[in-house]
C-alpha cells in the first residue's frame, strides 16, 4: 500500500478554476489538520482558505510533502512548475502527485529527489502489490460503498461516514481505493491500476487484520452494473469482505452515464445482487442504507423522494451534502451494539 | 492484443518430465501443422513426436520462432540454455516464451534479438492494451467457456469446440485468455495480466465486430465463485458478450482448489449466476451445455453421472477427453440454424 508523509503544501499554481483544483479543495476539506499551507503563482484566483507560504516557510512549518492539488487539461505537467517542484525536492519535501505525467519521467525531478533522499509519488501510476486473495475472514469490522453507477458519491459517502463514526466515538478508518482519497487519508491503493489476477488481494491488504469494534470505511469504486468497470467492483467487495454495504444512487440518472443502452438498476435489485456476491466472502453482509445525490431535485422534491424509499426498503435514506450520514452511522453502531449483545 | 510468428520450432531443452513440457505437448496436439519440429538436448527424455532440428534446420524448414515450451522448476530460465536462444534470435527467429524470467531482461539476448530484427516475445508479462470497456453490441457470436473453479477443463473444452466446430463447417475461431492459449493459436490476451480498469475493453477487443455466421470461442479464467479471481472472471464475461455458456466442472471437487472454506457451487446455481451477470451486455445469452473433468469416475460411474445431470438440467454433459464435445458442437449448431429462421 501507499503511504504518504504529511502534512502537505497544497500547490495550486495558477489555477482560475474551482473545477481543476478540486484535488486541494477535496484535501483542504477533508483534512485541514494535516494541510499547513498553500503555494500560489501570482495569477492563481482559487484557494483553499490555506495560508499562502513559500517552499521555504512550508518546510520550516513542518510540511511533508508538497502536493500537487490541480489538475491542468489534458493532465499534463506544465514546464514553468517545475522550477518549484525542483525547490521543494531540494528542500526535503516529497512531491505526491496525481497527473498523467510521471514525475519519474523527469530527470532533474528525479536528481533532486535523490540529492535530498525525497520520494516522488506518481500516486495515478504507483507500483502497486501483487498479491493473490486468500478469502480468509479477517477480524474487525467492515463497511464499502457500493453504486447503482459510476461517479455519484461512493468517496463523499465513505469520507463522510467515517467522519461521524469517529465523531461518534466508534473505531473507524477510511480506506482510499482512488487517488484523491488516498491523497486526503494519506495512503491506500489505487484499485483499477492493480493488474487483474490481484484485485481481491490487494484489497484484501487495504483493511487487514483488526480489532473487533473498529470498522474500515472502504471507498467503492465503480458499479457491478457497469459494462466496463464490473470486474473491478467485483473484485474489491470480495476482497473488502464488508459486514455492511451503502448503495449509493443518483435518482436524475435513469440510464449509466455517458451509456444510454445501459439503464440503471432498481434500487431493489441492485442491493439484492451486492449482497448475493458479497456473501460470497462474507455471508453475514448486510445494505444498511441508501445514500443518494439529490443534486437534481429541489427540496420537497428530495425530501419526497427520501420518504418514499425508506418507506419502500425499510432502509435509511441519506444525502451526505444535503443532512449527512448520521441515520447511517447510527444504523452501524446499532447493529454493532446488537452483534456485542450476541 | 499479441500476435506471434508461427510456425514454430518447440524448444524442449533437457526435458524429462511430460509435466514440466506441458505447453510443448499442447501446443503439438493443438496446432500440429504449426510445428516444424522440437529441439532437445543431449539427456532430454520428452519428445512431442516431431524431427528433432537443429536452428539451422528450422530455419531452413521455415520456423518464424522458437517457442520455449518446458517451464524449468521456479519458472528461471537456465543459463545453459541462452546460448542456443541467442543462436536462434541471430538466425532469424522470433523467440516466445512463458517463464517468469523476462527474456527482455537478458541483455545479451535483447542485442541479439536487435542486431537480427526479431521480436523476443514474454507472454506472461505483455505489455497488454489500455482500453475501456463500451458495452457496445458487436455482430458475430460468441461462446465462453465458464467453470465452478479454476483449472478444470475451460481451455480445453474451448479448443475442442473450436476445432469441432470447424469441422462442421461452421466459420469459427479459438480466442486465447492465457499463456498457453496463445501460444497454441497465435496470438489472444493474458486478460488476468491486464490493469484491472481494462479487463472488459481488452476482453472486447479479444473477439471484434465478424459476420453473423461466424463463432468467437473464448476461453474463460477463474471462476464468478472465486474469492480471488471472480473479478478478472467477471470482466471477461461483460466484455465477451457471450451469445452461449459452457459451464466447466469437476465433481471431485466439493470445495474449490485449496480453499476449503469454498464449497463448489451446485451446477444450477452456477449457471443462474453466469446467465445474471452476462445479461447486461447480452440479455440473451443462455447455458449450452456442460463440460465435465469426469477423471474422478470410472466409466460406469462417469455415463451415470451424466445421464443424472442431462436429466436433471436438461442440457447436454460431455468430457472432452473421455467423448469429444459433439454434443456441444450440435447444440450450437442447432441454435444458429433456429436463430437463421427467424
Amino acid at each position: 500500500m501507499l503511504l504518504l508523509r504529511k502534512p502537505y503544501l497544497l500547490f495550486l499554481g495558477d489555477a482560475t478554476s474551482p473545477v481543476t483544483a478540486k484535488t486541494a479543495l477535496g484535501v483542504a476539506e477533508w483534512c485541514p489538520a494535516d494541510v499547513v499551507g498553500e503555494l500560489r503563482f501570482a495569477g492563481a484566483t482559487v484557494t483553499t482558505g490555506k495560508p499562502a507560504l513559500s517552499v521555504a516557510q512550508a518546510v520550516a512549518a513542518g510540511a511533508g510533502s508538497l502536493l500537487i492539488g490541480i489538475a491542468p487539461a489534458g493532465g499534463q505537467l506544465p514546464p514553468h512548475w517545475l522550477p518549484t517542484l525542483i525547490e521543494a525536492a531540494a528542500a526535503g519535501l516529497d512531491i505526491v502527485s496525481g497527473l498523467h505525467t510521471r514525475l519519474s519521467g523527469i530527470p532533474e525531478l528525479v536528481a533532486a529527489a535523490a540529492a535530498a533522499g525525497v520520494q516522488l509519488h506518481d500516486v495515478r501510476h504507483g507500483d502497486w502489490p501483487r498479491v493473490t486473495g486468500t478469502g480468509r475472514k479477517r477480524p474487525g469490522r467492515r463497511l464499502l460503498t457500493v453504486g447503482t453507477d459510476c461517479a455519484l458519491g461512493k468517496k463523499y459517502t465513505a469520507l463522510a461516514l467515517a467522519r461521524s463514526l469517529q465523531a461518534r466515538g466508534v473505531a473507524a478508518t477510511f480506506r482510499a481505493t482512488g487517488q484523491t482519497g488516498i491523497m486526503i487519508s494519506g495512503g491506500g491503493v489505487a484499485i483499477d491500476a492493480v493488474v487483474a489476477d490481484f484485485i481481491a488481494g490487494v484489497a484484501e491488504q487495504l483493511s487487514p487484520d483488526n480489532h473487533a469494534g473498529h470498522w474500515d470505511v472502504i471507498e467503492g469504486q465503480g458499479s457491478l452494473f457497469h459494462p466496463a468497470y464490473a470486474g473491478v467492483s467485483l473484485g474489491l467487495l470480495h476482497g473488502s469482505q464488508p459486514d455492511a454495504l451503502v448503495l449509493c444512487h443518483d435518482p436524475s440518472r435513469t440510464h449509466l452515464d455517458a451509456l444510454p443502452g445501459y439503464q440503471t438498476p432498481r434500487l431493489e435489485n441492485a442491493i439484492e445482487m451486492y449482497l448475493q456476491a458479497g456473501r460470497l466472502t462474507n455471508p453475514a453482509v448486510r445494505c444498511i442504507g441508501i445514500s443518494v445525490n439529490s443534486s437534481s431535485l429541489g427540496e420537497a422534491a428530495w425530501r419526497a423522494y427520501r420518504d418514499r424509499i425508506e418507506a419502500e426498503l425499510g432502509l435509511p435514506v441519506v444525502d451526505p451534502i444535503r443532512g449527512g450520514v448520521e441515520a447511517l452511522a447510527a444504523a452501524i453502531t446499532h447493529q454493532q451494539e446488537t452483534c456485542h449483545d450476541n
